[in-house]
């Protein structure tokens, strides 16, 4: 395998975009990408969207947007898998570029989410799950999430204060950000007053609809420097693993395993453990999913992440910085461009361009997406050069 | 790049399965696939399926086929690219192995369109044509195929009857496969008697909707021999390109830009000409198609594809056999898995095994599978071990 560099990033500013369509967003955050690393000749392109179709009518994303980023004929390829549909396409444009097919691709994550009502959009996420046993009878992610959260702090006695102060941490953070949705600082009061959704989950324990795009440019490792003299990124692990899609089905409601799997694959791929690791950017699409995912990475021992979270130790200036960016809760979650954009800030803090929410020491960081309730994950490991 | 081969192929058969879910179809011929060529551990699986959400309210394919199919855990990605959805997981799939990331990768298609209405049906195919510019205005599929009809009968003066005959000898050859959709003959005064669709395409010029799924096993070609006794398939050339996703967009309604791109990949990549090729299965969703497409592969001067048809050449008897499966027409359409039953098909011929519908002399096939209106494309080269 060829090793692999990110050489390009591009993100916009996300938010409720009603005066852009699918294709203006994906566009103004791949042309940022390009931009950035002053390339304009790409060999493939990779497109993660969850549910085009339903919230826009429009499958067939692979024709539509080289056409409007003005690279007509490039092999372009749409990759799906719910809330992971954008690091399932970093990974499909990893292979491409390790493999020798293409030299230069680019991947994007792209979701438009609120050209449709809240039922409608609440409809279109529930095809994230087990159509069949879940959703057909009602159920909704706030509440599958809930459940995990009632045996998650039942098992481990873990306070309604500390899921609170994952959004708490998470919105600092992105109150440092100019790309997020809601760059504003909440406390965990407003957190316990705002209103419920699904017991024990209120409105501030859950990420927003979000309509944004994210973008990489990809590139052999020994091109690179040849390419652009941004300040290269290396991807030194990808692992990516499923779980059952339907929350019943799983033994055991307080750890993911498809996270633990992905991980242990990209761990072993980088040759490093968790300890290794100078910050996350991790799916908190609830609350609750931050400690779970914290732990499933092997980056604190179980029911213990939410301790770690209230004596700070995930903050920025913590000892493992967990979403520098404002996570999924405050920078927003378009979920097809969720995995690329957890890469783009990533690699933003490699770069050591971040800004005022910049981890100090970051030289090498981990990534994890997932979609539903973490039925399918992937991990990723990168370095700075 | 390692070389890839084909081991194991699965096909189960198509029609209006009402009786049967997408995950039953899928699993069926997955198993298919793995049963034909005994091997059991999978590194990792690749699934085409166009829409899934609308047709079924089902996404996270990637999650859930996995686990029915008895390997839950196994790292798995949606791919969709609409009606070349299976074609791009078979790329996707191919690059996994040929990067070394993966050993031993099942791809397949699915897709289940008979739970919907006719309405709606239509409906979900519209997604894959410009949605601002092309369905929101009412059109269709078979208006779309009809406006590159008119375009190429009048710019050739082609005749009716060669429409005609296309669908005439794709009845002939899906007669003889007892896994098709609508496995019988039809007369030329049959196709042009039938119900007008959009003048000049009448039903019997248009492929069907039908439930149906088709897998592939793929390994390294110098594992493939230790994995399996099977006759292998290697696969010599792998070319992707895309075009404008409206119709409107294109000089030309006579050829197809993204077809002939893929071809010139795949037949570089092979170090071949389309007059090495022994025959074809190409993507005949309109009878125009088939005629457009085989002169866009480089086998017929522009013009001349439906006087080879009618001189016969492109029966199975023929110099150049084209579609001896059936093709969609007679085989059936389900989107998401007609690049991979394409495979399967030439695999099965490569391996002197079609049966009544063999080639004779078939050793080297291509494949051609396209989404929308020819807006992206996938073309492959098979040869026989």
């Amino acid at each position: 395998m060829r090793e692999v560099a990110i050489i390009g990033i591009g993100i916009n500013k996300w938010g409720e975009l009603w005066e852009k369509s699918l294709r203006d967003i994906f566009v103004e955050a791949a042309l940022k990408a390009m931009d950035d690393c002053k390339v304009s000749k790409i060999d493939g392109m990779y497109i993660g969207c969850m549910s085009c179709g339903i919230f826009t009518g429009q499958e067939h994303l692979a024709s539509l947007l080289p056409e409007y980023l003005g690279l007509g004929g490039v092999p372009t390829t749409r990759v799906e898998s719910a809330c992971a549909s954008g690091g399932l396409a970093f990974k499909a444009g990893y292979l491409d570029v390790a493999s020798g097919y293409s030299d230069i691709v680019l991947v994007g994550g792209v979701e438009k989410m609120t050209d449709v009502s809240g039922d409608e959009a609440t409809y279109a996420l529930s095809t994230a799950a087990d159509q069949e046993w879940e959703s057909y009878n009602g159920i909704t992610f706030p509440a599958l999430y809930a459940l995990m959260a009632r045996s998650y702090m039942q098992k481990y006695n873990v306070s309604r204060r500390q899921l609170s102060l994952v959004a708490v941490k998470n919105h600092e953070n992105g109150s440092k950000n100019p790309n997020a949705q809601y760059p504003f600082k909440i406390t965990a009061e407003e957190v316990e007053t705002s209103v419920m959704v699904a017991d024990p989950l209120r409105v501030y324990d859950c990420s927003p609809i979000t309509d944004g795009a994210a973008a990489l440019i990809l590139c052999p490792y020994d091109m690179a420097k040849k390419l652009t003299d941004r300040p290269i990124v290396k991807i030194k692990g990808v692992g990516h693993a499923t779980d059952t899609v339907a929350l019943h089905s799983r033994q055991d409601l307080t750890t993911l395993k498809a996270t633990t799997l992905a991980a242990q694959r990209a761990y072993k791929m980088a040759g490093i453990g968790p300890s290794d690791i100078d910050f996350a950017e991790v799916h908190d699409c609830f609350t609750i999913a931050e400690l779970v995912v914290l732990e499933s990475l092997g980056f604190f021992e179980n029911g213990h992440a939410g301790m770690a979270t209230e004596a700070g130790h995930t903050r920025i200036e913590g000892k493992l910085p967990v979403n520098p960016s404002g996570g999924l809760k405050a920078k927003g979650h378009p979920v097809g461009a969720t995995g690329i954009a957890q890469m783009v800030e990533a690699a933003e803090q490699l770069r050591q361009s971040a800004g005022g929410r910049q981890v100090k020491k970051a030289r090498r960081g981990l990534t994890q997406n997932m979609g539903g309730t973490g039925g399918s994950t992937i991990v990723t490991i990168l370095e700075a050069e």
